[in-house]
């Protein structure tokens, strides 16, 4: 292989994904790979074990897999099983209802219904009609292998320019890279909108303002979208109520689909919050706001599940024209269905064993051992972060992340600068290569100039966390003494 | 909800997802599934099932999946199983060695690789190395949630604009549809090269040429690749080495990507056919041809496996220079990983159960059990066609599906023109209100101007698929006596 046999070049290729960034699997990621692997082949570093604290990946962390989910994955896949004694009647129940709903009785025909099978988004349908009370129809739903391809499509939508303006979508700063990523790709202008850090992240509607006229006036752009992330990623807060109207409010006077990312809605920690579903408040609202078009995403990914690699979830399309809904469901004709198991653990999150299921008392020993655990962490996190002098964060209300503002030596930021690096990314390559703890820098997500931060998960069990902790402390103490 | 208060409308969203066409699942399939809803509502119909020979599902059609893989996919969803004395030792190993390689040692996690698992990977690589007689690299595979999002990812590197010039890929007519979707909906010009129907859906340089230079000269492209289908959908061809060393040469001179969708691989029927992977006839012409680059999809929907609601495949790209490999592997980064009951099975396909191995025997009585079947269904389709006045069709030397040509009457075309419609689609149309089979006109997949064809596959069971082949030559008849 030589440059000249190459038809395929960095001068050929989509410019736009030469552009893109995914910060959660960039450049610090792939080096707690390369350590994990030398260390393997014997390479003495500084610590034991690399903590990969840059995602939320609670299973790889050791958080146990929920049994009832299991056994159906497992039964669906090898009916035989049914036969087994030792596997709960509820367990076989839902294994005879989905393969009832699956062409030839199988997992390995694909999906009848282009948008998942049509039980399971029923069943999507109840649970979400219930947690809101306000209706849902299964024709809303759309099941995907997660949330990822799911806004893909959704923002694929939007990409259109009229009179000679780009597309564009408003983001929260600091924001979740697979966004940015994507409109990248998409060659659509990303609106960045930023946080309140001092008044616990919340989203403030002058900035909103200030974020959308700039992109008009600046940018000649078309902005078509809003991105709320609730309970926020990277910054773990949780919307208030208040704070939702208000979104809406503005929302619908700049005609702007909003997309809400709910994928953290099981994941609430801090006593006076609680999560409020865009789509519930905007019916309390009532017109013109109840008639509003909005997006939802959920996934299988997080929660208390935390089924990642099984690859999940669904989104609920609310008060769509119908011709636009078919534009959307024949776009994703082509891609045949999503992974039945993924579709399987979905209707299992939405309608979990219930009171007098043979499964309900392990599974609710389970769910509530993890949320429980999680919201400990969450607590600990927060009080360490505090605790540690030049750092600052809010308080993890919800999600599966702390943000904490760090203070930069004068001096980082001038070596920084001289690596081309970004002051918080320096930081962050400091701290894997001395106590292999992998966080992501500020700067992936995007923050206010002149402010410094990483997230870290709150998802390395309690003791290993605690250990963690300590080091980035320790970390921190002689970082402030040799930059200072 | 009403037209005022929608932001979205088919005005403003992304034109190029209101174009693209994906006739698989399109009007034909979607009315059958109508009819099916129809008649469980107790509506009378002329038949008494609803036969869909739409699409490559073989499952859906009856057959049963390999015992083996699914008792991997069972125990690597709830390795508790692995106590189970009724499961064979190679299954415990397999899912050992697997799940080793999973973070947290459970499928929830995703997977640490952005291609998907290495040791997976390792043995897609040892599978081709020994396939093919040339060295393969893990590296070089990309595991997936099937072809379509491969096929999509690697279109969407080739987009590129140069010197104003669209860029283009070439694709067969009649060619599956999958690739004008995406095509279309990534703007770029499909460029399309006619199978020569006379010579048994060969591929033909004097064609490639014509085509080519078409677009470079009426369109004014920059052609950046060739897709080739091999075996054939839906044409169900298999070319010979001389046929894919001609393409080659072509693909060299014209610096064009060849794209080779090879998920039929396994799918071989007629007695002097053989698979010619092009990675291993590239590698055998020697230099220059053996440093072009290359990929090639495989996916675990087809074959004998036909594991479509799974989700899982494989890309193999060959000679990519390693800045614009990792470009290719950035824009995968943010879908996490490919699921792990896919990446399982292709595990299982490329790596089965070897002689001595305890479920040896019984994997290669499943497999044959299908491939035998299959190679029947291929001869008795294309024997039955070639016996009904007015149709022809050639042999299905692979694959599975068979595209007879249909001659149609004067007065069909003209009534089908009044209707707006094709003439086959009115044909097919005809057919499944009928019968209740559900076939794909030829225009879904494009054909010569003045031909009439329809794709069916050959995947009902035989006694079904007699039933079917009977109720299609009682159709003709009729049909003709109609409109003749």
């Amino acid at each position: 292989m030589s440059e000249e046999t190459n038809f395929l070049t960095l001068d050929n290729i989509n410019p736009y994904i030469i552009e893109l960034q995914y910060a959660v699997r960039g450049p610090l990621f792939i080096r707690a790979n390369e350590i994990e692997k030398e260390m393997a082949k014997g390479v003495q570093k500084p610590f034991k074990t690399v903590i990969k604290a840059n995602n939320g990946d609670a299973q790889a962390m050791g958080q146990k897999p929920i049994t009832f989910f299991r056994q159906v994955c497992a039964s669906i896949a090898h009916p035989e099983l049914l036969n087994d004694p030792t596997f709960p009647a509820d367990v076989k129940h839902r294994v005879e209802t989905i393969l009832k709903a699956c062409n030839g009785y199988s997992i390995g025909s694909y999906s009848a219904d282009l948008q998942g099978l049509e039980v399971i988004r029923e069943h999507v349908a109840q649970f979400i009609t219930k947690r809101d009370g306000f209706a849902c129809s299964q024709d809303d739903i759309i099941l995907s292998n997660g949330s990822f391809e799911s806004i893909k499509i959704v923002l694929g939508l939007l990409k259109c320019t009229i009179d000679g303006k780009k597309p564009g979508v408003m983001i929260p700063i600091p924001q979740y890279p697979l966004y940015s990523a994507i409109l990248t790709e998409y060659n659509m202008l990303k609106i960045g909108y930023f946080l309140d850090e001092a008044n616990g992240w919340s989203i403030n509607n002058t900035e909103l303002e200030r974020a959308l006229n700039e992109a008009k006036t600046k940018h000649n752009a078309n902005p078509r979208a809003i991105v709320v992330i609730n309970p926020g990623n990277p910054t773990g807060q949780v919307l208030t109520k208040e704070n939702i109207q208000n979104i809406i409010k503005f929302a619908f006077n700049e005609k702007l689909l909003i997309l809400a990312d709910e994928v953290y809605q099981f994941n609430i920690y801090a006593k006076d919050s609680e999560f409020h579903p865009f789509k519930k408040v905007m019916k309390e609202m009532g017109e013109p706001y109840s008639s509003m078009e909005l997006v939802s995403f959920m996934s299988i990914s997080k929660g208390y599940m935390a089924e990642g690699g099984i690859r999940g979830g669904y989104t609920e399309i609310t008060n769509f024209h119908p011709q636009v809904r078919a534009q959307l469901l024949k776009n994703i004709s082509a891609s045949y269905c999503p992974n039945i198991h993924g579709q399987t653990v979905i209707d299992c999150v939405v309608n979990p064993p219930q009171k007098g299921d043979p499964s309900y008392d392990l599974f609710e020993k389970e769910k509530n051992a993890v949320l429980g655990s999680l919201k400990d962490r969450a607590k600990l996190i927060y009080d360490t972060f505090n605790s540690i002098p030049g750092y600052s964060c809010n308080e993890v209300q919800g999600a599966m992340y702390a943000f904490p503002r760090v203070e930069m030596p004068e001096k980082v930021i001038e070596i920084a600068k001289q690596n081309g690096q970004e002051p918080d990314e320096f930081y962050a390559f400091q701290l894997l290569e001395t106590t292999g703890i992998c966080v992501i820098p500020g700067s992936g997500f995007g923050q206010k100039a002149g402010t410094y931060h990483f997230r870290t998960t709150i998802l390395p069990q309690t003791d290993k966390l605690k250990e963690m902790l300590n080091h980035i402390k320790e970390f921190h103490a002689k970082f402030l003494k040799e930059y200072s």
